[in-house]
This record gives C-alpha cells, structure tokens and sequence, in this order.
C-alpha cells in the first residue's frame, strides 16, 4: 500500500527523468555500478529525493522495468487486437520476440536482474509477483476477446496460454542472445509451432 | 584457452570446495554480497588462491553454473535415455520442470544472473554462450538417438526443439516462482501439449 501511495506521487517529468536515469545508468554501469548518487546528479535532482521516492535501487529498478513492461504491453494489446487470424496473431508474436531479441535486450536483462533480486527481497518480489499475473491476465484478456470475436480457438484456459507465451518467449530471448552467432529460424520455427498446438 | 588450461588445474577436491562455498555464499548474500574474502575464508583457501585460479567472481560464478549444469545434463541424458514413448519423455521432461521449481530455484537465479552479468562482461558472455550451445547440442544428441530408437517422431530439427524444450523450461520456471502462490497446474498442462506438436 505504501508503495501505491509513493507511485502515485511519481507521475509527471521529474519521475520520468529519474527512471530514464535509473535505465541509462544501468545500461551503461550495470545494476551493481548504479548508485543513487548516479542516477541523481543524471536526473538533475537530489539524492534525497530519490531516497523519498523509492527508499533503495532495487525499488527503483523495480520501477523501471514495471514502467516499461507496462508501455510493451500496451503495444502488444494493440497488434495482437489487429490479428484477424490464428496465423496473424502467432505471427504477431514471432515479431515480437524477434524485436526483443534485436532492440530491447537490457529491458530482458532487467527483468532478469528483477527475478533474481526478487529471491532475497520480499519486496522485490512482491513487485515481480505482480508483474506477472498483471501481464498474464492482460494476454489471457486478450486471447478471450479474439476467441469471442471467432479469430481464434483456445485450445487450453487463457490464463495457461498466457504463461506459455511469456515462458516461451523470455527463455527463447535467453538462449538467443546467449549465442548470437547461432542460426535461430529453425528455433523460431518450432517455436511457432508449438505455439500452434494451443491457438488454432 | 587461458580459462581452460586453469580450469584443468582446478579438478579436485579443492576447486570442488571453493565451487560450494561460492553457491553457498551467493545463496545467503547474493553474487553483490560475495566478496572473494568471504569465499576464501568459507572455503578454507587464501583470498591469493581464488584470485588466481578465477580473476574474478563473475568467473567464478559462471564454473559454479558450469559446474551445476553439466551434473543437471548428465542426470537429464540418463533420465531421458529410459523413455519408452513420446508421452514417457514429454512427462520425463515436465518432471524436471517441476523439480526445477519446487528444489533448484538457486540453480535458476544463478543462471540468468550469469546472462546478466554476460551482457556487460565479454568474457561472461563467452562460456555463458559455450553453456547455451553445450546445452543444446546434448538435448539434441538425445532427441536423435530417440528417433533412431523408434521412440520418438521430431516435427523440426532437433536443435530446435531442443531450444525451445530449454526455452520453455527456464521461461516458465521464472514465472511459476515468481507467481508462487498461483495454480500452475494448467500451464504446465498446456506447456505439454505445446512440446506435443514438436515431439510425436
């Protein structure tokens, strides 16, 4: 509750640049090398104010990787709502690993710092606990809306789908980036495939 | 080729303790936490010692995950090897998912915290990619001598399904510890039908 009530706090620019900050300084230093005095002087604001609004980094980090999963699932809802087919939509999640493989690879490394910050604070995890039944229950919202629309047959619960896209998608991301110089299609491929056996 | 030939200085006993005490220390103080002082002392060794045989703690940390998985892989190959039919090997495969979750959550964090570090450190990103492919190439062996068998019908190339079978697996553990206290009984189902199109 306490975290809502600070969020809530933080719309406008200030609390954008300091996220901005945050990431920047991450990309550039790596989550151990980011320190609040960092990220403060590239925000243009005060230590102290930064230690109001998040009370450690690892709040902070938290912050940044809800805030643009939120924005990527936001652009994902829109795709996925244009799909007029099973082909269309499963293609439309092909794009998107693709592009998280080739653009966004600190966002999939943050989310990963997340998770294993998240195994040794209870508040970190509470955050990352969110996070994913927040975007399992928008996906699985989504799957049900094109299901009633008559584009898709869901061949197991939405909610189960959901989890299957992600799990597939985050792992698939991993191993990709893991070996660049690997031929991923035929990877890719199957993973269409068997991502197939569930949306029809 | 410097990281391999101190690697075969490092058989024994005594590397096998410096390993542990560098799992044990990051399970109770996280890799940030982990000094080499820390790790020597645990493991009984001089701080001069461990610097010379690792040069660092990421190094360090990627043997422990080097280590943890070549004994998970072997376990896996022999587990794999007794399958009689597709459903005996999908159902071989959705226990290590489970085991993974309910026992090796460390094993996990340990792993993307290896990516992580990867990301920002070239010589990480070597052996974690020497993991990413070592890996694939033993679950493909595998899947191939299966088909030879008569025991399995692959949909794609082995690799492939290989990727996408450790894909899902790491994907989906995330989430289910992420998300503990949901059921997660339907995705793993929908997670074996999804392998199902790729393994017949």
């Amino acid at each position: 509750m306490e975290a809502a009530s600070q969020r809530s706090q933080l719309s406008g620019e200030r609390a954008q640049r300091i996220v901005d900050a945050m990431r920047a300084s991450v990309a550039a230093r790596g989550v151990a090398g980011s320190t609040f005095d960092h990220v403060a002087r590239d925000a243009g604001v005060s230590r102290g104010l930064l230690h109001y609004y998040f009370g450690s980094k690892e709040r902070l980090l938290a912050e940044v990787v809800r805030r643009d999963t939120d924005l990527r699932m936001a652009a994902l809802d829109e795709q996925l709502a244009r799909a007029s087919s099973a082909a269309d939509f499963i293609a439309l999640l092909r794009g998107t690993l693709e592009d998280l493989v080739a653009q966004d690879t600190e966002f999939l490394a943050l989310s990963f710092e997340v998770f294993t910050l998240s195994r040794r604070n209870p508040e970190i995890a509470a955050e990352f606990g969110e996070l994913v039944r927040r975007t399992r229950a928008q996906v699985a919202q989504v799957l049900r809306a094109k299901e009633a629309e008559g584009v898709l047959v869901l061949r197991a619960e939405p909610e189960a789908i959901a989890e299957v896209l992600f799990g597939l998608g985050d792992g698939l991301a991993l191993r990709m980036l893991g070996d660049p110089g690997h031929d991923h299609r035929a990877t890719v491929a199957a993973g269409v495939l068997a991502v197939g056996a569930l949306i029809g």
